[in-house]
């Protein structure tokens, strides 16, 4: 690799960065010399990797990254604890929060159900999400519309309903300010699947 | 920021990583959940960080990033100590090293003269390069060719050439594996200006 030509230290910060997803050799290059040239930039950065790698952790009851156990959303008293909605990231969590839309309470996944990548449902938080379905009247899936997330979600959806709890899922069809013209034919259809009474 | 609302140590990290070169603010949440799912990567990284900090350093003699000082080609008896190659950043060493053409030395300038930034002939390694031109009888300039590139690349010239020293610039042309209808003018232009007889 080119970066071997690079003193040591320098090839290894290189190499390191470019294990980071979508940080190719060629950006590894220039993030690891601006990083030479701010020293304060980056020892921020080294010091905020290993905060981050020793405070936070995964909530004991949804699974989302939190620094406090049970997480903010699980500690809140206000929220409707009898919905709850299923993500596979914790990123998914801030993107529904945002929206102020749902009001009760989440689980994370960590992932999806993935046969063929060796993930099973023992590799994902199910088995935390089935112990805590007490009083929970809806689950709603918010899976990417994967083939994989659609798996995950009639997966779920299997294992919920005959406990007599209410499965839905969020709704796919065409993003708002999209366009039909450039909209894929299966977004197309599942968004005409979906219409819905004016 | 939308990054506020994750745990305080996620958005710190998200916010560190967000300072880095075009690494925006969707990109760094992506990251920085990814170096929340690697505890491994995580960890080698911020200790290639901190160890590339601490044990990388400017050479004396040419100011290239190295970690023995002097760096390995002040110190290599090999090279020629007659032709002396400028150059803007220490990548720039390493590409030209690539090509295994220039069997000279170096000097970094870290950066060019840019007035309207405030860098002036003493915010670069300009005095350095003044005070090591015992012997040298060819100074390449190698800046990018921008305009700040070639101003500092004439200014320098304008002081060495009285010394009696020979100054050079790289050529200026259509990159080998380029195409005329796609160049811009003004590479088109220079490449002309710069025929040679065949």
């Amino acid at each position: 690799m080119d970066f071997l030509k690079y003193p040591q230290p320098l090839a290894e910060l290189i190499s390191s960065l470019s294990r980071l997803p979508g940080i190719g050799p060629k950006t590894a290059g220039r993030l690891a010399f601006y990083l030479l040239q701010q020293p304060q930039v980056s020892e921020d950065l080294a010091k905020a990797i290993v905060v981050a790698n020793r405070d936070i952790r995964k909530c004991s009851i949804c699974s989302n990254f939190t620094d406090q156990d049970p997480c903010a959303i699980c500690q809140n008293m206000q929220r409707d604890l009898t919905a709850l909605c299923v993500v596979e990231h914790p990123r998914d969590v801030v993107s529904l929060e945002k929206t102020g839309e749902f009001k009760g309470i989440y689980h994370v996944l960590h992932g999806v159900l993935s046969p063929m990548d060796g993930i099973g449902p023992e590799q994902l938080t199910i088995n935390q999400l089935l112990r805590r379905l007490e009083g929970i009247k809806e689950v709603v899936m918010a899976m990417n519309p994967t083939v994989e997330g659609e798996a995950t979600a009639l997966y779920l959806a299997r294992l919920l309903k005959p406990m007599g709890i209410k499965v839905s899922r969020i709704a796919h069809g065409l993003p708002v300010g999209g366009d039909l013209e450039y909209a894929d034919e299966i977004t197309i259809a599942r968004a005409l699947e979906g219409r819905r009474d004016l």
